[in-house]
């Protein structure tokens, strides 16, 4: 009888570009900066919305620009992100996931979840990207896929995604120099394979 | 030799339930809730963009939810509102115009113009709704048809579009009670008779 020993392979980091500390705790800037190579390259016109904010009082001292002086944060209503791929409409929110073993769904808004949803009964293109800190990878989750976990979780059932059934039902971002986060990659993918998952067919 | 009079005709005014001081001074209010009345009827999600705002200080008193104590208005760098209709990527700003004879191209800030221009290229819906305060009217400008205009401005030319140049180059949008402001009719006019004044080859 011969005993199989499986040892560590040890994975040789393909990506020479990416600085692993920032990538983790930078998703807003590595998508902002794969937004504005986009643009520049006439690939797509993707923007992130600003931060919704309540503007309570605004000053207006002499010879000086207006002065907001009390404001709040606000729930946002929709999404951070969208814009216009290939005459496509494209919407989507992205999170990072400092948890080692599953993504809680509660990083997500129930409107923003409907909002997806809505999205995609338009015949728009709605997602999530999500970025799993402990392994370094970016995931893009088509809003069909992210349907069947938050089904899951209205029917009592477990509030997370794991690591694992993130994997199966999402697809890894490629990371590189520019874009940093080739995530329209991803989307090509899934209108040529599958868009059900990813986009309504009312068009 | 038989002179003909023209007696000036009596219009009637056919919709009784617009509030004239409100449209004039409320464009965004309009279209707003008109936007909500096409998402409740499943007609199409669009939304407002917040406002952009830079913000400079955030205190955190005990017990409270974070407090902006300094903040300025950013200059926008998009359109006011986005959102999916019918599968099409739509956007645009909203400007009301106090001005009597014509309505002055000062009012879009160029990077919005290169905005929408950009829109159409990547085959969305880009326009301007541009509500007419001293007659109140209302009317949709499609990119193609500002892009006339402006090219004039940047020629040395006129600053400003007047208001039989607007009539002539916009639809006027039907005004009424739900939905206020019934912009969505005036997409599809063009989208079945005129479409490449409003959405880029792309698709």
């Amino acid at each position: 009888m011969v005993i199989k020993v499986n040892f560590p392979i040890k994975k040789t980091n393909n990506n020479q570009y990416v600085n692993k500390a920032n990538l983790g705790m930078q998703l807003e800037t590595a998508i902002n900066e794969s937004n504005t190579f986009y643009l520049n390259a006439n690939k797509a016109a993707i923007y992130k919305k600003p931060t919704p904010v309540q503007i309570v009082k605004v000053d207006y001292p002499m010879r000086s620009k207006a002065v907001i002086t009390e404001a709040y944060y606000k729930t946002p209503s929709t999404t951070d992100y969208n814009g216009v791929y290939k005459g496509f409409y494209i919407d989507f929110e992205a999170k990072e996931n400092h948890n080692k073993t599953a993504f809680p769904l509660a990083n997500i808004h129930p409107h923003q979840y409907n909002h997806l949803l809505n999205i995609y009964k338009h015949g728009g293109i709605g997602f999530l990207i999500i970025s799993w800190n402990h392994t370094n990878e970016t995931f893009l989750l088509p809003i069909m896929n992210l349907k069947i976990f938050w089904e899951r979780m209205l029917n009592g059932d477990r509030k997370s995604i794991t690591y694992n059934e993130l994997k199966e039902k999402s697809l890894l971002i490629k990371e590189g120099y520019n874009p940093r986060l080739d995530y329209l990659k991803a989307i090509d993918y899934y209108l040529e394979n599958d868009i059900n998952l990813i986009k309504g067919k009312l068009l």
